[in-house]
């Protein structure tokens, strides 16, 4: 199994940025974690600040990867193009969320991208990735 | 480990209401499913479609489990009380959603509960419960 | 034909409670006519404050009931929960008012049920009971 | 006991529009039906697709009919100048809709001649007209 | 005088549930200063979880007691079922508040139930039963 | 000077309709009291119940009339074809209505029209005819 | 016959302020028509640019005056203590403004005063005033 | 292949309202070019101020006309009896704006017809009714 | 204990205005009660029409009393000027309205003072005064 | 004649991204039939899904062309930024929807650009772009 | 040059009022540094509680002074009144804000002055002034 | 001391684009005047229509400048994700914008920026941007 996981804009930061909210850990050490721990999947990463690379690296990814796990940062609550993009390829996408977003301003309580997710996994801090690449295992 | 998983109102029915959204397998295959799985976890399990008992469970199950698993129906998008007492308590409540809620009607996109809940898992089907039971372990 | 009738929260207090809006009739004499002249009817009668109860009836109802007649009182305004039974089941539920709920506060003005209701009838005083048994009688 | 039956915009293409939501019958052969099985009632018919000679028309049944049957189409979400009219007249005005319209688009769901109306009733297909007429009669 | 105060969901918890807000109180505690400082009323009490029940007591106190004093907790702001209960009695009924809801999350800002209340008394911690109770004494 | 006054739909009712909201004189008791009052002023009437006959007479009185006094009913609220009709015209139109609209239902607090109009008088019973009349009148 | 005029604030600058909105003729200017032309009524005229004096003003003018006529300028649409004091005292207010406010900003589209207000006049230029002592004549 | 163009109210000032606008030239004469251009195709005219003649039009089209072009001006926003028989017929109908409507009031920004048409076309003067003709052709 | 009782706009009325909704006892009175039942207490009064008068007091007040009592009248409602001020003293303020706000106009049912304020009493008529006073002392 | 027709996100996978909105076709396909129908103008081709390079396109593009076509996509509804690059620029920018957008979700319905732009064609599937390039041709 | 500086409502408590929000300097120690620093611009200073106090010194000062500096407090989101004062007069009023209104409650993000202001200063704290003053000297 | 100005979508038109909103001076020609008055401050620049390469300097910034002054263009209104970079690093960022965005556009009223910005200086034309140096600079 090949899964990706695309974070978008300011994830680059986690660890530095507002630890209060999204903890001191690097996105890097977490996946390191996960990847030792679901050693049997394919786990690979990409991060952009811009929109439409994100995009991008969704349409392409839609043939090579059975799972895409999105976390589109800001783009979450304002892009309709990111939105359609995952609604256009076929492969099933898992929206997350390392913080609590319906805990914080009301702008971030509402997800264009929600509507066409396969599921949606909101707070658990990083562990929320490790749920998401959990969601594509079977186990019965 | 000891987790509490609590469904609201018409959860009972699952496996007979509405199968296009909901699925065709009973509440009671899946906890069985889970049980197995998860041998090492006490999993319980209360159903009422009754708000008060609800709370009344909630506030109880605060002092016996390390977490609380919460689908509360359509107590979910309306219940000020239920969100009171799932703050009240300090064990971590998980809340979980069946069907994609962001994909169905209006009303279904606001949770009272949220805000409040340690983490929120949505529209994995049944498989929601397993992430949930998930979330509580600590594997690295 | 087997019919139910489901009354909601304060219609006990039918013939008592604020006279100008709801009429000086009890609910028990205005069900006595309603036998008489549907003599080749079977109507039963449940009521409940209790918006849970209100949902354990509808749900047990509809293996044995032709049609159900519901007038939820204060909850047609705010209940999801009742508003899920009423989809789930497959009994079809005429939606009653004694009021003109349109002709009076706002927050009147929106039913929840009535999206998944057979029809609805409001308005009429006790005559909306009698509008709903009716419904259920096919005469050409 | 005089009635009159008043239909809106293009209830007059009844059969032949969209049968999935109106059904197949025209409102001729309802007609028919209605004053066959009320034989003791008159029953008159009248359909505008203009919204002041609707008016026009329960400005002067007002002083003929012992009640009016209002289906309004879709000037019942718009039609200030109808509700007017329904207020300013002492003649009951019985409001009906054939499919549930809170079933459907946002915009059905507000009727600004419900309260004005002696009551509604909604969703019953053309059985809505039938119940209408039997709210006129006065069993007990 | 008999004065009935009835508490709604989760104020079991006082004492215990979040003391910024709530204060460390318990309310058996208040009850025995009330009942001592205002010896020559007769001062019942009842806590519910349970919405309907609530409506229950209402109506059989609405027989019995004098005044009832009502913090209908998290139903505050959601139970048109309880405001219709309130309004029905005959009963004067003091909606109270133990934290100032203004000052809190959005959703609480709207009461329900005080349109139909004698007053409303909002804020003083347990001293709004006092208070509450001050206001069916008529010292001049 | 040639005054045209148009009535919208209901105002041929006015003496008979709603008598504590518009009073008991009829229309042409107004009209003739006007005409003598302003005997220097020719002062024609014209009434429909239908909007596009509104807007017919308007689009034909714009080059006849030096003026023209419009209460437009229950199409002051909803007729954007009206509105456009007030504002292709080069005769100055003036408002008017009989009641203090802004005391009355939501619905009647904005008027589609105002925008477009000369001067808007408002609420003072069949007098607002007369001022109406007056605002064309150049005293000094 | 006494009538007051009461301007608010800013209409001091009258003749010198958006000439474009407000016109060149001081207020001074047409005060002085006003009384020539209706030399049989007293018209007095008082101007503040704050809220409560205008209050104290009304409050005192209820027992001296047969009408007053009032321009709250932009207190208009912010005053609720206005509004009272005009609801308060018995003489009847006409409100006036110069400009046509439903054809400029959005905020000046609602008047808290005009709910209880005798009539309005709106959109006359300084005619509005005129048409205002002529509203307090009754000529037949 | 026959058309229908429908002008809805006020179009029949084409040229000599608001210029700035609408242009100065007539439908006649723009229905002249039209005719001359497209020589091959059929285009028939019809014009109503009055909704409900817009709405027999349309439905008797509806078994004459390959396609309708409608203009439905003021009715456009207002209208669910139009937007109702576009729905209602089986002939396409092309919605056209002469001018954008988008950069004009917010009222405007709402076309209650959009959704039932087979398409619109907006801004592009007289213009647009060019285009809408070229839409029913098919070149390739 | 030194407390000061503010009253805002129109409130120097009472007992003459609008008797139906304040009573018929005037300010005087009910503070001569007030004063003679809390003879401990010293209690001082001020009244102003003026937003900013009451500002004034407030800021002053805070280095005097022990507490202050506030009816801000229509200013409740608007004014974030006085909020801020109530919000920038130390001596705490207890909100009282004679009426019930939240049984009357939608506009009366938000204050802008609540959030800053020690505690609201609210529809006690004139008693709402001695409960404020009340909540000042501490009886165990 | 030269024209530049932009595409924004997604539409790159136009005949493969649910064909059931957006048709079989892919978008190269249909600019060789436009290139060859309007083979007198020149037609030039640019997609990106970065919203940025889209507004560098625009920008660059208002020196060399007579007109562009823009399809912006899901930017059509969020972007401020290329609503002002095409108002910022003097070449007219011509609007295009292959979809019917208002017969789609509410998030759609809302075009930031059309303010900005010449005309407005939408729902034609890719005959829109046809039409886009005729808006641009003058016939007479 | 002339400049006059106009606080609003509380800022005379500035250095004693919540010091967290406004710092703990007193206006009176930063107009003397403003004065030591641009020693060559003539600064005096306003303060009043009183909104129509605040117009008449915006009134008088348009004739005598080169700019004004308006910190209107409370007054910035409320006063319609002010916003006119300030668009009738031609001197430049730059607005300021101490906090950043943007980033407290949401009724402070609003401020009815901001469309008539020269241009707007907010958030730099007492800064805010210094830069305001800056604003009117040309470097270059 | 040294800073970065930032500059958004279409700023590089300026002095080409509107120039009744932006004046005609391009913002090279500003920036070599601030360079020059404010010779002992390092000021560099950088433009970008992407939104994601805005987020990508201002990350990088973070750690080279004294401060950040940001013109975020379009994406003021609408980028989550700017305002994330802006609140995730630490160098304080003034907001800026040239002309008055509260007289303009209602969508160009809120800034989504606002509440984590440093401070906000709006509508001085270019000299904002001198505005926001003398920001920086500490003069006592």
């Amino acid at each position: 199994m090949k899964l990706l996981i695309i974070n978008g804009p300011n994830l680059n930061l986690l660890g530095q940025r507002e630890p209060g909210v999204y903890g001191t850990e690097s996105f890097e050490a977490c996946l390191k974690k996960l990847r030792k721990y679901y050693h049997h999947v394919t786990i690979e990463y990409y991060q952009s600040n811009i929109e439409g690379e994100i995009i991008d690296v969704l349409q392409k990814a839609a043939f090579v990867y059975d799972g895409i796990i999105l976390n589109a940062g800001g783009y979450t609550h304002t892009s309709v193009a990111i939105a359609d993009a995952v609604k256009a390829i076929r492969t099933p996408v898992v929206e997350v969320h390392i913080s609590n977003i319906f805990a914080r301003e009301q702008f971030r309580h509402i997800s264009m991208l929600s509507p066409n997710a396969k599921g949606i996994i909101t707070g658990f801090g990083l562990e929320s990735y490790r749920l998401a690449v959990e969601s594509f295992i079977k186990p019965y």
